[in-house]
């Protein structure tokens, strides 16, 4: 595998979005997929099926694979005793969300968000016409943190928490503590946590993961996690998701909330891909994740040299950063300039909560070569104005 | 291709569920799979997919390619005026059916299916806690038809109308004639018409296949029509599929009902290969439905002259074939008997309704020789009592 010497050419040839979406200029770094080969475990799946013409029903002996290979990989890697029988295969992890919201909340009930955040978190509570309470993180000076008396003071009425930890896009992989104080306060108030935890895998050196629902049984039972090898095996576009029910009761009235046949069958292949990923695919995972290590540190100290103006913090985990522009005073907004000026896309601020419109997103799952013709273009254009 | 030389220890390879699902020395004759090889246009979607590490989030940018190859081709195959911006694409046609009984009509009211069925629709009417008002066909002598004064007298308090056209598993292509006098009555009782069409691709010589919302506007302002190539191309696994709606207003209503995110995404690979089969699928098509034309009529001729005491009649279109064994008395079931004593699995009867125990589903898109193994296996067993 070859992860630090790839072709824009042949990367523009994916049909995937990342490199369709903008023209031929441009250099996409915005949407989460990675430009890397992917795991010979996954590939090897999927040549299989084309040898064998293997495209029909996924057989009923295999539906038990990646409930198993999760709750495996969960106790392997976190310590965490996630059980295989309470987990429920999606598509996806936001539609995991949206029907969860759909299934434990009230229409107008308050949904916690903590912003910037991923935009679908924000749709999922207007689509279901729930309340988003938005609660901005706050920038300590060393990284993003909870404003705990904040989310005290905004959160009446709330119902639900909305977790993204590891958190996108500002890297953050909570600490034990932190996690303890979030999950007191769910148990004070009587939320149910949705806990996004699809970039664990993601953690990079220095920063350790805790499942949320492994903080004890008591967050357990009010606590529903989310997972999907999309994305720290880049195969967002097989579709394949878990949800991880806390109690055998949330599963139970997840199931009874709507028939199961509403969130559509889940591919064959997307099933045998997710499993050969989590079971065979940590060789490919430990590579990519130290040439992540490295690019993150490069994008930080780049940063911090050449666009001082720039706040960034160090990514615990993901292959996404966090830029604050606001000193750069870009316009109309950073993203739309640097796309313009810079021919570089990032992901616009805008879309991850109100106020964070001088932000972007950036997404550093490309070759050094790649990254530094990035960060060249984009402090051409803001040096040049 | 090959489709007449197929190897049996190389399918029981297969990780799919024809050919897991029962044991080493059984013969699966059950779900509905094909045991071709793929269409090549679909295997130049995977490979490609392979060749570029194609496996990141649909782009926006080819989300038209599934409604527009699906519109086209109901106007070139069928002169239907499909509209591609009345196409909502989907994993599963059963999803569609779930999601339109659940926003269309309300708990308690009456869905009408006529059997026998294609189980999910009577699955579809209990898990959404509709009642069903089964409708059985019957045998004319020369094939099943609708008993349209049965349907009048006992279908007081319908709202749905699940049609199934071409019909599974009968394998009854609708005339013109018998849609028209179900527009009528869906008419006169303002049904909404869900129609499955799944099969209409896989009708044969003789026969010919009007979609039903072709019939006219007053027709389609009333029908969600369902299709996907998962059955005709073989690629069930790949999960997706269509609905279209024949008027703006349904598609609202539709859209309406639940967010979009509940049904999960469509994979990228999905909707590329549907794409391909659609687009370029037809000299494959072709080729395996002259064989298939060829296998239901050694089916029926074998069945004629080798177990007369079983009715069978001759599938307009699908690769099923629906034996009624009432006549042999075969115990426990017909269905049990032959897997036991023929080592030949095909789906039982009983699933299809209330009824159809002593019946039972028999797949014969596999090659001459095995079709003719299978029957082999079945006389034997027969006659050996």
């Amino acid at each position: 595998m070859k992860l630090d010497d790839l072709d824009p050419a042949r990367l523009r040839q994916r049909l995937s979005a990342k490199w369709q979406h903008y023209g031929e200029g441009v250099l996409p770094a915005w949407v989460a997929e990675m430009d890397f080969p992917i795991a010979p475990a996954i590939r090897a799946v999927l040549e299989r099926a084309i040898e064998h013409d293997d495209f029909g029903y996924p057989a009923y002996e295999y539906e038990r694979l990646v409930p198993e290979a999760f709750a495996e990989r969960m106790r392997a890697r976190y310590g965490w005793n996630a059980e295989a029988d309470r987990v429920v295969v999606l598509s996806d992890v936001v539609q995991g969300i949206y029907l969860c919201l759909l299934a434990f909340s009230a229409r107008g009930d308050g949904v916690v968000i903590q912003t910037p955040i991923y935009p679908p978190f924000l749709f999922s509570a207007r689509d279901t016409e729930r309340r988003a309470i938005t609660c901005p993180l706050v920038d300590d000076g060393q990284r993003h943190v909870i404003d705990f008396e904040r989310l005290r003071a905004e959160s009446d009425g709330a119902r639900v928490l909305l977790l993204c930890h590891p958190h996108n896009p500002t890297g953050r992989v909570w600490a034990r503590a932190e996690l303890e104080a979030l999950a007191a306060l769910a148990i004070e108030r009587d939320w149910l946590v949705l806990s996004d935890e699809i970039h664990a895998d993601l953690t990079h050196p220095g920063a350790t993961f805790v499942p949320f629902a492994a903080l004890g049984p008591e967050v357990a039972a009010r606590t529903i996690t989310f997972s999907s090898a999309s994305k720290a095996f880049n195969i967002a576009g097989l579709r394949c998701a878990v949800a991880h029910f806390g109690s055998q009761d949330l599963q139970t009235r997840f199931e009874r909330h709507l028939p199961a046949h509403v969130r559509g069958g889940i591919g064959i292949l997307s099933q045998h891909a997710m499993t050969a990923a989590w079971r065979e695919g940590d060789a490919w995972l430990n590579e990519v994740k130290t040439l992540l290590d490295r690019q993150r540190r490069r994008l930080l100290e780049r940063v911090q040299h050449e666009l001082p103006e720039v706040r960034l913090r160090l990514p615990e985990a993901t292959y996404l950063a966090w830029l604050d522009l606001s000193a750069l005073r870009l316009s109309p907004t950073p993203a739309e300039f640097l796309r313009r000026r810079a021919q570089v896309a990032l992901s616009d601020g805008a879309a991850f909560g109100a106020g964070f419109g001088q932000c972007a997103r950036l997404n550093f799952a490309t070759s050094p070569a790649l990254l530094d013709e990035i960060l060249d273009r984009v402090v051409r254009a803001v040096r040049a104005g």
